[in-house]
């Protein structure tokens, strides 16, 4: 990777402001409440709350809860609030509303998909996945096989994939970006190489919904699940989602079926019928007030290109790189995420033999980025929620933070924080 | 059931309040935000909010999520909030805090319990259930038997489980109390009679915590499952719990194995490690921000004696009943719920052939109970958050809906409402 300075990359911090000032994606930071100090690069791991989220929650707890306590199921439709939740989020994933369900947590939903998935595969008994993916992913096939002993879990390099979808293969569970590096999975490609093959897709969005556009039905892909608190920005722990192709949604039973996703759930009906549409992949009663928290977010996205978002997070790496290119070959850092721009999500990851207290002295300084082990400290760059002048000024503190040794500091070794 | 006066019970308005002022649970009901208007009979379904609960959500805005961001995991120790909420939970159930976890919703507690209780059982294939029990605790083993076509649900009645705890019966699945009538189940005798049948046991708490002590270490019961947001006042959706008995802590695998039960979260380990205890029953992420309100409505429990706030929801449910007695029976309502004082929980069910159009004009009246079909109308005696004197009050506005006929309005008989 290029870096440094180089064409097409601001070359000042007055350049920057400049530029966040013709910017007119640049007012959206606004919708947001900024850190008290510092500059945040981290929303790529829990995002900054929107004002619109900290508003409704307040209204849910006020006007809703305590306003209308049990009658708010109806008045204030909170049984409606996944549905109109999922609508939000399916044309930044390329979805039909009617394709994505909001519900749980990026776990319980990668099961649900992953075991409905297999009886639609009822003679394959592999499950695909990747070395090194996102370990709560592994760890849900995992309980799977334990229900299913029939089932063998397939783990290839990243770069393997294609070549391992033989017909054998029942689902292909793949991250659309690596938690680590943020290189991107060739999505259009490996969903119709596994669609060639007969298997069944489920990709797990959580790095780059928000961000970079999976465009799920125009790749033909079968199924995904994703995160609401990383660039969707809908508070810690939000719900999750889950896009269940329309070709599917006939067949496909739902291994929790919880009342939420019974096609009548105040019925109290003995037997379960399921909901129409991927609304079926529900189970239990939704947490109202973190669904709430996310569905306000998501009203940042009305009317935005998510392309135009794509090419502002990758500005803003850009101008980071433009200026703490030197620092950062200086002092030791290797960029471990991919060179080309097109083929990463929207942080930037650098392995350094001190990744830890470097992580700790820069917060210190300021600047909120995250340590993953062994050795990787990740830099966000969230195009909703950030400026180039932020970007910049963040790459002149992690200079003086390395310069001046600072991060040499015993007190930053000391392993506390658990993100 | 004996309805009408009684030895015992007030005889009017005056001394309704008489003992609202000498009960030394009386002035708890400040800790509850009030509902604006009427009286409030449905707390079985949906607690009213503690005011610690808004005040700490509002705090989990602010000075958490926007103050702290991804810091705090750390600084606010969202990471530790389940376990906090699991320990505020325990001794209203009889169990140890580690014999707690709190996560995910009823729904998908009840199926992580059942799946990892027949591994435990590997020689049985049968889960007994009760005839007419809430109908999502049967889906969710309907979808697990549909991953494990060798398992067999057999359904018996209530009063039929007992006999039916043979040989083959690898888990009891039960309601502490009926959702429709409030009667509870003999949970030590058939704790102890599965026990002796060498099955486990699986309650599901969700219409008792909080109300009627289930003692479940004392009862030897092996695994239970309960709700947030009835008479634990969590919020809407708030997050559910689940016990495991500490002897099982050892050999229970989590079907749903989620980054959140594994040893080390933040250790990002490919392979999966169980934590400690109950803990290896999370899954997925928590919702912060419900489980924060959650955890504040249990404060309201400290230093309560669980035995004197159900002997007060008896005492409302009788003051209820003294006022509301003759209309009940002059206007052909049946009490379905169990005529013992001992042999029910918080709620009181009477069928009616108008049941819909009374409880909606009940609510229009000022007094918001529910409709469960097919004829049920549900009042609930919430001990923490009404007084005797509303008790009363709720019986007088019952009595005036029936006398003048207003149900009868045909507003009352379209089905708007989903709860």
């Amino acid at each position: 990777m290029r870096m440094g300075p180089a064409a097409g990359r601001p070359a000042s911090l007055a350049e920057c402001r400049r530029r966040d000032l013709a910017d007119p994606l640049g007012p959206l930071v606004r919708r947001f409440r900024q850190p008290r100090a510092g500059i945040y690069l981290d929303g790529n791991s829990l995002g900054p709350p929107p004002r619109a989220a900290i508003t409704a929650v307040r209204r849910a707890l006020e006007a809703e809860w305590a306003g209308e306590l049990v009658s708010g199921w109806n008045t204030a439709d909170w049984i409606g609030l996944p549905a109109r939740t999922a609508a939000r989020i399916a044309p930044l994933i390329g979805a039909r509303p009617d394709e994505v369900a909001v519900a749980d947590s990026v776990s319980v939903n990668l099961f649900k998909l992953a075991a409905g998935a297999l009886a639609l595969r009822p003679d394959r008994r592999v499950l695909l996945a990747v070395e090194g993916d996102f370990p709560t992913d592994g760890y849900m096939l995992q309980g799977l096989a334990g229900l299913r002993p029939d089932l063998r879990i397939r783990k290839v390099a990243a770069d393997r994939l294609a070549g391992a979808l033989d017909g054998e293969v029942a689902v292909l569970v793949a991250s659309h970006a690596d938690y680590r590096t943020a290189a991107l999975a060739d999505l259009p490609g490996l969903s119709r190489r596994a669609s060639e093959a007969g298997a069944l897709t489920l990709w797990d969005l959580s790095h780059t919904a928000g961000l970079v556009p999976a465009d799920l039905a125009a790749a033909g892909a079968d199924m995904a699940v994703g995160c609401g608190y990383k660039y969707l920005n809908g508070g810690p722990g939000a719900p999750a989602f889950a896009f269940l192709a329309r070709r599917h949604h006939e067949a496909f039973a739902n291994p929790l079926p919880g009342w939420m996703g019974h096609a009548e759930p105040f019925a109290f009906a003995p037997g379960y019928a399921p909901a129409a549409g991927a609304a079926r992949l529900m189970a239990g009663t939704p947490p109202i007030l973190s669904l709430t928290a996310l569905h306000a977010a998501l009203e940042v996205y009305d009317g935005l290109d998510p392309a135009d978002l794509l090419e502002r997070s990758r500005q803003l790496a850009d101008t980071f790189l433009a200026r703490a290119g030197p620092a950062l070959e200086a002092h030791g850092f290797t960029c471990v995420s991919p060179p080309g721009r097109g083929d990463r999500g929207g942080h930037l990851a650098f392995s350094h033999p001190h990744a830890y207290p470097v992580v700790q002295a820069l917060i210190a300084a300021g600047v909120t980025g995250d340590f993953r082990a062994p050795d990787l400290m990740r830099l966000g760059f969230s195009p909703l929620t950030l400026t180039r002048a932020q970007a910049w000024e963040a790459a002149v503190r992690l200079e003086r933070v390395m310069d001046s040794g600072a991060w040499r500091d015993p007190a930053f070794a000391e392993r506390r924080r658990v993100t």
